[in-house]
């Protein structure tokens, strides 16, 4: 029996005593440890107690190990929470946390350098036990020094080209692809890409699966109808369709690289009086709310943020549970969300 | 000299001294306390003591006296960050607590009295030194714990009816009033309200608003014609629009409590093939992102969160540095933001 316990198939988790106890997880973890049992309602305390050792519960052993002075707390670097993709991000990260007895403490970077490095200074005054960033780039120092400090690093949204780096994102090639196979369905053959920033995996991915998903159709993709987007923004978005326009190679398609580029397409397409989709369809990517309720409702993929979140706290807990264990990647698989701001290309309307 | 220092107007504050050092304010905060000082570059360090000796700043002594084992957190109670209302605010409180060194602890609590318990237990673990609350009822008891337990506490979003509790909200009333009077120019009379649930003070401010609005307009309410909507959310909004519609009363114009609801309400306008605006004019109540581009754009109530959140951050520095103070209420003046989902009633339409 002790064998078999420490296994994770068979082991009594946290949860399950939560669970006999009816309380919150994180209840069952405060009232289970004895720094923090005070912080629990007395009778509640017991009642955990109690399921605990009816369940035959005992913490895990490598993670008890590990510290005596527990924060308790996991540093979350996010660029901007009024970015519509981060704040379902946030939840999964604070309910998957949550469960363990973690909380975190999130800060928002607006991808500025100074202000990262300010951040993590504060959070490592505030003893966190890992960080979890949205802001790194490819190759990013911080991310660097915040692994030399010891501390554990998982990376949501974007990772890093070091495959040695813990990350939890959608996978974006995968995603980029569903977008140029919906438009060469409909007939297709000029697809434009905006790009995000390619300094960071979510624009490089992205535009690397464009690429390849345009030659696995076998279109020769047009090195005049790619351009990149200075940011993740309706108005660098706007930016970069215009110039794309500009260009004069007239595409009959836009694959935008997030939902917000796309937005800003829709602003140029207005300012110019071409129609959508009748004369130019529009992807996104993300499906951010209220996608659906736009004008047109965009078509874009879907990427389920709240489950990348929980995945990305999933790893950190795998890190501090185990940190001499393998590091892992995950990526999600998105989907295609048809609306109506894809039809087919003029020449086949009209014909 | 001395003396025209311990005024506010001419008192060197924090703010000063970053700026002379050309650093951010937190950064300066760290070098000029000493427990922190080793955070921050030496160099950076060096030029911040250099610039507060030449201004002569000296730290709040109010401030300094208070306490010496400082946390500098403050918790951050919000129903659900994924409510496009809440990041603004929270970047607004952050924003404002950073500039005088403090670090926002957020945590989702939707609305749920047991978890937002246990999120203050796991608060108070962390040695936060006051709440700034988004999640309050018009009288609640947990906010009186906090108060009780000695802690500064600050409501956001919402008030409570005791005016000694500090609070920064938009002026709920008098937003509606701006609906109210823009419908009534238009031409309607048999105007509607959806009110949020009347617990929370934004929904019980902004339906008395209605219906002061609508008696000085010369409009006597109709009973029939004021529903409540369980939750701030689109799916209830819904609901209680079909509630509304049902009652055969026939309103031409809906003022909805805020933008989730009148999105719930342009869903059951579509099921029912109720043209918008010709045949029933809606308003919401926030201007949430992108309330622009929705079918049709919305007519709102704009509100201002990120200056809401600040404001609630400012009056939790007021009661941290000055505990004996007069606590405060903020309301923020709202503003009408008029796009395409008002217009005439039909009957002046049509004639």
């Amino acid at each position: 029996m002790a064998v078999r316990r420490e296994t994770n198939s068979a082991r009594v988790t946290l949860r399950d005593v939560a669970r006999a106890a009816d309380v919150h997880p994180g209840t069952a973890s405060r009232a289970l440890n004895a720094e923090t049992r005070s912080l629990v309602n007395p009778e509640t305390a017991r009642r955990v107690l109690e399921a605990a050792e009816e369940l035959g519960y005992r913490p895990n052993p490598i993670a008890r190990g590990l510290k005596t002075n527990r924060s308790y707390t996991i540093g979350v670097l996010i660029p901007d929470i009024t970015n519509p993709l981060f704040p379902p991000i946030l939840r999964g990260i604070e309910d998957r946390l949550e469960e363990d007895g973690y909380t975190p403490l999130m800060a928002n970077t607006d991808n500025d350098p100074e202000r990262e490095r300010i951040d993590w200074e504060t959070m490592r005054s505030r003893q966190v036990e890992g960080i979890i960033t949205a802001t790194a780039d490819r190759t990013d120092p911080l991310v660097e020094d915040i692994v030399d400090s010891g501390l554990g690093v998982v990376l949501v949204n974007r990772r890093m080209d070091d495959p040695a780096v813990r990350a939890a994102t959608p996978d974006d090639r995968a995603g980029m692809r569903l977008a140029v196979e919906h438009l060469a369905g409909l007939g297709h053959r000029r697809i434009a890409h905006i790009a995000g920033p390619l300094e960071f995996s979510s624009g490089f991915d992205r535009r690397e699966g464009f690429l390849e998903a345009m030659r696995d159709t076998g279109l020769e993709p047009d090195p005049e109808l790619v351009v990149v987007s200075a940011a993740f923004t309706e108005s660098e978005g706007a930016q970069a369709c215009r110039e794309l326009l500009d260009r004069g190679h007239a595409p009959t398609a836009i694959a935008a690289s997030n939902d917000l580029i796309a937005l800003g397409c829709y602003d140029v397409l207005l300012e110019r009086s071409i129609a959508c989709p009748s004369e130019l369809s529009i992807t996104g990517f993300n499906d951010m709310p209220f996608a659906g309720r736009f004008q047109p409702p965009l078509t874009t993929i879907r990427i389920r943020p709240y489950e990348v979140g929980a995945a990305a706290a999933e790893l950190m807990l795998e890190a501090l549970q185990d940190p001499g264990s393998q590091p892992r990647q995950i990526q999600l698989e998105p989907q295609l969300v048809v609306r109506e701001s894809t039809g087919p290309p003029p020449e086949l309307s009209r014909g």
